[in-house]
C-alpha cells in the first residue's frame, strides 16, 4: 500500500464525483488531481476533498509526474483528445463511455495505449455490478444453454441530449453488457428510429443485431417513455433470464422454462414442439457498488499488467455498432454489417 | 326482436365455442346450427346446447335459407373458401382474424360483400374491448395531442405455430387495435425476426411501422418468453398511456406527462426542452366481455346496413402489414412500402 | 371403474357447478342427481349434463339407494341438517366451508360419522392447491426451520354478509390454510374488528392467533378495500415464504433470509443479531385445479376408508377459532382461550 | 435573511448528517456547531462543512449565546435530557422521534417549552413527504368522505433494536402520520406481538386503535420479514386511498370506490349493499426531501412564533399510545384506554 496509485480526474459534474468518492475509498488509490474548467465545481470538491488539488487546467494533470493515471468524466466529444493527451503523457486512462464519437478515433487510443503498454479501460459501468457479472457466469457456465435471444428496453422520461442520439445515451449501456455476456458478437445490424424535436437527435430507437446462428439481439431505446423500464430477457435453449434493473434486490430472475423440439417426425409440420416450465431462481447478488468494483479492477490492472475487462476494444465494439446502427436508422432499418474483418485486423 | 338473426357457426374447436355461448346470450340473435369435421366436438355442442343443430357439412349451413349470418372459427387457410362461399349463398359473415392469407383473398372478399350488399366483419375481438375503445376514445379528443409513438411487447412462453410465423399469430392483435386507435395508417414496415427451429416459421419478431409525420410504431412478439407481457405504450404531446392488459382493472393509465420544446431558441443546440411531470389516472373501463359488444354490433350492422368498425377493409390492411412485414424480415429489415394508393382504389 | 361412486349435489347456485364440473370428470364418480329448491338453477343444470337427475327435493337424495355420496353447497345455516340427514341415510358427506354455524354442531357430524364409518370431508378448498400442499411439504420437510409466523392479508372490495361477519367469510381460507400448513394449534386468540353499516356483522377484522413456543399468527381481512391482496408471510428460523395467491405462475416464493443470534455475549443488550440474505426461488406447482384433487381425495378416501386430510375435526377446529375470535371481537380484543382439551376428548 | 438562526445539530450518527446538509441548505438557517461524543464522525462533519464548529461537549452548544436552536439526533434515552438543557438555556428545540422514553418527560419538555416561549418541535418526518400532506389535504376537503379505516403494513428485514420494540422503532412513523391525517384520535388499544431472541423486545407487533365513531386503525410491523412492504389504506365513504412509499412515483393513489348502503330496506338482512367502482387517480406530488420541507418549517416557526404541526402535543400522543400499546402487549391484546381527559387537560 506504500505505492499508491495516483489518480487525475478530468470533469466534476455528474459523474466525476462519483469516481472521486470511489477512488478515494478503493485501497491502492488515491486521488491527487482534480481539473474542471468550472471554478465553482472545483471549490465543491475542494469543500469535499480538502487534501485533493483542483485545477482549471487538465494540462496540469499531463504534466505532474507524481500521477500514474488519469479518469475522464467529460462530454463525449472530448474524450479522445483528453484521452490521447493522457496516454503521450505517459499516463494509464480510465475514460467514461462511450470511449470515442467514432471508431478512427476509438482504434487510435488503442493503438497509442499498446505502443506505450498503458492501460485503456472504459468506464462500461454495468459490466461491473453484481447483476451483469452474475449474468456472465451464467452464460459462461452454459447454465441458459444455447443463447437464443438478448433483448432489452431502456426507456425513461429522460433528458434530451442535443448531440447524440438516444442509442448513443442509452444503447450504450445494453452494447457494453451485451458486449461482456454474450458468447459472440453480432455481424450486422438494422435500426429505425424517430426525432420528435425538428433538428435535433433521435429519441425512439429500435435495434435489431444479427448474430451468426441462433441468436438475435434488440435494442429499444426511448427518452419520451410515460415510465421507467429497465427490462432485459436473455432466452437459452435450457433457461431463460429475466434481468430487471430497477428491482430493488432481486434483479436476476432465472427460469427453468423452454421447448423440447422432437425433430423425429418425419414431416416438417408434424415436429412436435413441447414446453418445460419448470423453477425460477433469483440468486443473491453481491451488492458492491460497481465503480468501486470497477475502480478496483482498473487499479488492479495497471499494478500487474492486465487487460481490463471493458478495455479499449471493447469500447471501439460498442462505438462501432453505434455508428452502424445510426447509418442503419437514418435509412430505415437498411442492414449495415460490422466490419468483422477490420476489427479483428 | 321478433325477427332474430339465425346464425351459423362454422367450427367449433378454440374459438367456435366462445362465438357460440355469446351469440346464445345476445337479444335478437340466434345460433341455429354449428358444423364442425370432428364429430365429438359437435358432441360437446350438442350436449350443451340441445336446441343447436349440429352437421358435420358446413355446405348444410350454405343451403339453409333460414340461416342469415356465419360466423367462421377455423384455421387461416380456409377462411377465404368458406367467406367466400357463404357470401356468394347470401349470407352475412363474422371471420377470424386474420380475415385471410393473403391481400389479395382479402380483396376478392370486400368485393364480394359489396357487390351483394352483405355484412364483411373481421373478428378483431380486442378492438371491442373497453380498455381499447377508451383509448381509441382519448386519441380521437385529442386527450394525448399529437401522436408520437404506439410501442406494443406481447410476448410470453406459447404455442409455436406451424404454419405461419408470429407476427400473423400475435401482432395481428396489435395491427387491429393500432388500425383502431391511431388517427393515420402507416406507409411502410422494417422488421426482423428469427426461428429457432430448423424449418419452421420465425418465433420472435420486431416490426417498426413508418407514418407520415411525427408517429412511429413498433411490436415486438415473441413466443418464447419466460414470462407474459402485453404492455403498450402510447406517446404523445400532450400526454401518454401505459395499457398493461394483464392488469386486472387499472388496464389504461394515462400520465399527463411529456416535454415542452422552447423551439425560440437561435441555435439548435441552445434549444430548450423542459419536462412536466403531472397526474396519472386510470379511467374505469366497461369489463363487458368484448366477444358480447362484438356480437351486438354484428348483429346491429346487419340490421341497420351499417359498416362494420373492424369490416373488410381493415381486415385488408392487417393482412397487408403482415405481408410487407414477412418479406421484410427475410431480407434483414429492408423497408417494404405499404402500397396505399392501390388500396384506397 | 365399473363401480363408480354414485354423487349427489344439493345446490346449485355459485359453488354447485363447480363440485358437478369436476366430479363429472373424476373417474370412479359419477353425479347422479343435483338438488335445488330453484326451477331456474336446476334448468340450466340439466341443459349442461342431460344425463343427470334434477329434483327440488333433497330428500330425493337421501331416499336413494344408489346414491353413495352427498356433496352439500348451500348457505352455511343449513349445513348442519343437510349434512345430519345424508349420513343417517348412509351417505358419505363433502361439506362447504365453513363445516357448521357452531362447533358444538360440527361435534355432533364429526359423531356421527364415526359411528356409522362414513367419510365426513370439510371443502377446505385451497389445501387442495398446488401452493399450500407446496407450503405444507417445505414446513414438514423443516425447509423452513423453526416457524416463527404467520402473516396472512386478505381483503377486496367484497359482497356484504348479512348473516356471518368477515371472518367467517374470508379468514376461513387462511384459518383451514393454517391447520394444515402449521406444526402446531393455537392456544388462544384475540381480535378486533369493526362494522361500517349499522345493526350489520363486522366488514373489517383483525385476528391474533397465540400458539405454544415462538409462534405466533394475525389474519386481516376487509370487505372494503379499494384493491384486492391474498398475500400471506410465514417466517422461520432458516427460511422465510411469501405465497401471493394473485400471482398468476410464481404463488410461492422462498427466500434464504433470516437472522442470526449470537447468544455467548454476557449482557443482553450486546447480544448480536446479524443477517443473512440469500437466494430466493420459486418452485413450479402443481397447477391442477383443487376442486379435482380434492374430489378425487373424497372418491379415494371412500373406497379406502382412509381419513380425509380435511376432515370434520379440521372443520370443527376453524370453527371453533371462528367462534373464539368473533367473541373476542366483541370485546375488544380480549384473550379468548381455545379449549385445546374439550377438542381432544 | 441577515439575521440567520444558528443551528447547533448535537449527534452526527446516522441521523445528524442529513440534518446538518438540509440546515446548510435552507436560507435562513446556519449550522453553527455540532457535537457528538465520537471525534471520528466530528472528523467526517469537519471535513465535509470546514466552516461548522465541531465539539465532543454538547454543553459548548447550549454555552454559546449566539446559537438560537438545537437539533437533536442522539438515542431516545438521552432526548430528555438534551432537549431539557437546550430549552433552560433558552434554545428552541428540534427533537428526533419519539420524543421521549415516556409521556410524563414529553409532557415536562411541552411545559418547559411554553413556560419559556419557545418552539419544542418533533422530527416527525414522514409528515413532510409529499405524499402524507397530499393525504392530509385529501382527508381534510372531504374527499374521501368519512374515514372508516386506517391499515398500515411496515415490514422489513431490519436491525433487531435492543431497547425498544418494533413499535417504538416502526408504528412511531405511522403514528405520526395519523396524528396528522386523521379527523381524530384513537380512546384506546389492543396490541400484540412476540420477540424471537430470548430476552429481548418484541420484533413483530400489531396494533388496533379504537376510535369514536366509524374508525379503526391498525398497525403491523415486522423486524424479520423476507421482503419490504411500506403500505397503507385509508378507506373512506367516498373514496379510498392505497399509499405505497415504495413506489417511486406513484406513491399516493385514490381510488372512486365503495359501498352504496340502501338503507330503506325493512330488514336488516334485506338491506341493500352496492358498490361503485370508479376511476383511480395518482396526484402529482411535491418531491421536496421531507427534511427540507420540515427544516424550513422549524425555522418559520422561530421566525413567527408559531406552533409547528409536529409540535411537543403531537410527541406526546405518539409516546401516549406506544406507551399504552407496550402494556396491551405484554398483556395479549387486553384492552388498554388512552387518557384522553389528562391529554387535554
Amino acid at each position: 500500500m506504500t505505492n499508491n496509485i495516483n489518480i487525475g480526474v478530468i470533469g466534476y459534474g455528474y459523474w466525476g464525483p462519483n469516481l472521486v468518492r470511489n477512488f478515494a475509498e478503493i485501497p491502492g488509490a488515491k486521488v491527487k488531481t482534480v481539473s474542471d474548467f468550472k471554478p465553482e465545481l472545483l471549490a465543491k470538491a475542494q469543500a469535499r476533498y480538502p487534501n485533493i488539488q483542483v485545477t482549471t487546467h487538465c494540462r496540469d494533470i499531463f504534466a505532474d509526474p507524481k500521477i500514474d493515471a488519469v479518469a475522464i468524466a467529460t462530454p463525449v466529444s472530448t474524450h479522445f483528445d483528453l484521452a490521447m493527451a493522457a496516454l503521450q503523457a505517459g499516463k494509464h486512462v480510465l475514460v467514461e463511455k462511450p470511449i470515442t464519437v467514432s471508431s478512427e478515433q476509438a482504434m487510435r487510443l488503442i493503438e497509442e495505449a499498446e505502443k506505450r503498454n498503458l492501460v485503456l479501460m472504459v468506464d462500461h459501468t454495468f459490466v461491473y455490478t453484481g447483476a451483469v457479472r452474475k449474468m456472465h457466469d451464467l452464460v459462461a457456465t452454459n447454465v441458459l444453454g444455447d443463447i437464443y435471444y438478448y433483448d432489452s428496453v431502456r426507456v425513461n422520461l429522460g433528458l434530451f441530449q442535443h448531440d447524440v442520439n438516444v442509442l448513443w445515451d442509452l444503447a450504450v449501456h445494453d452494447l457494453s453488457i451485451m458486449d461482456y455476456v454474450l458468447p459472440s458478437k453480432p455481424y450486422a445490424v438494422s435500426a429505425t428510429g424517430i426525432s420528435h424535436v425538428p433538428g435535433e437527435p433521435e429519441n425512439i430507437a429500435y435495434l435489431t443485431l444479427f448474430f451468426d446462428g441462433n441468436l438475435i439481439a434488440h435494442i429499444h431505446v426511448n427518452w419520451l417513455a410515460p415510465v421507467k423500464v429497465r427490462r432485459t430477457l436473455i432466452g437459452g435453449s435450457q433457461r431463460m433470464i429475466v434481468y430487471d434493473d430497477l428491482e430493488p434486490s432481486e434483479k436476476v430472475k432465472i427460469y427453468d422454462k423452454g421447448i423440447t423440439v422432437n425433430g423425429n417426425s418425419e414431416k416438417v409440420y408434424q415436429m412436435l414442439i413441447g414446453y418445460r416450465a419448470g423453477d425460477m431462481w433469483a440468486p443473491h447478488l453481491d451488492m458492491t457498488e460497481a465503480l468501486r468494483t470497477e475502480g478496483l479492477h482498473f487499479i488492479n490492472c495497471i499494478e500487474k499488467g492486465d487487460r481490463p475487462i471493458t478495455d479499449g476494444e471493447a469500447g471501439l465494439w460498442v462505438v462501432r455498432i453505434l455508428e452502424a446502427a445510426t447509418q442503419s436508422m437514418k435509412q430505415h432499418g437498411r442492414l449495415v454489417e460490422l466490419n468483422l474483418a477490420e476489427v479483428a485486423a
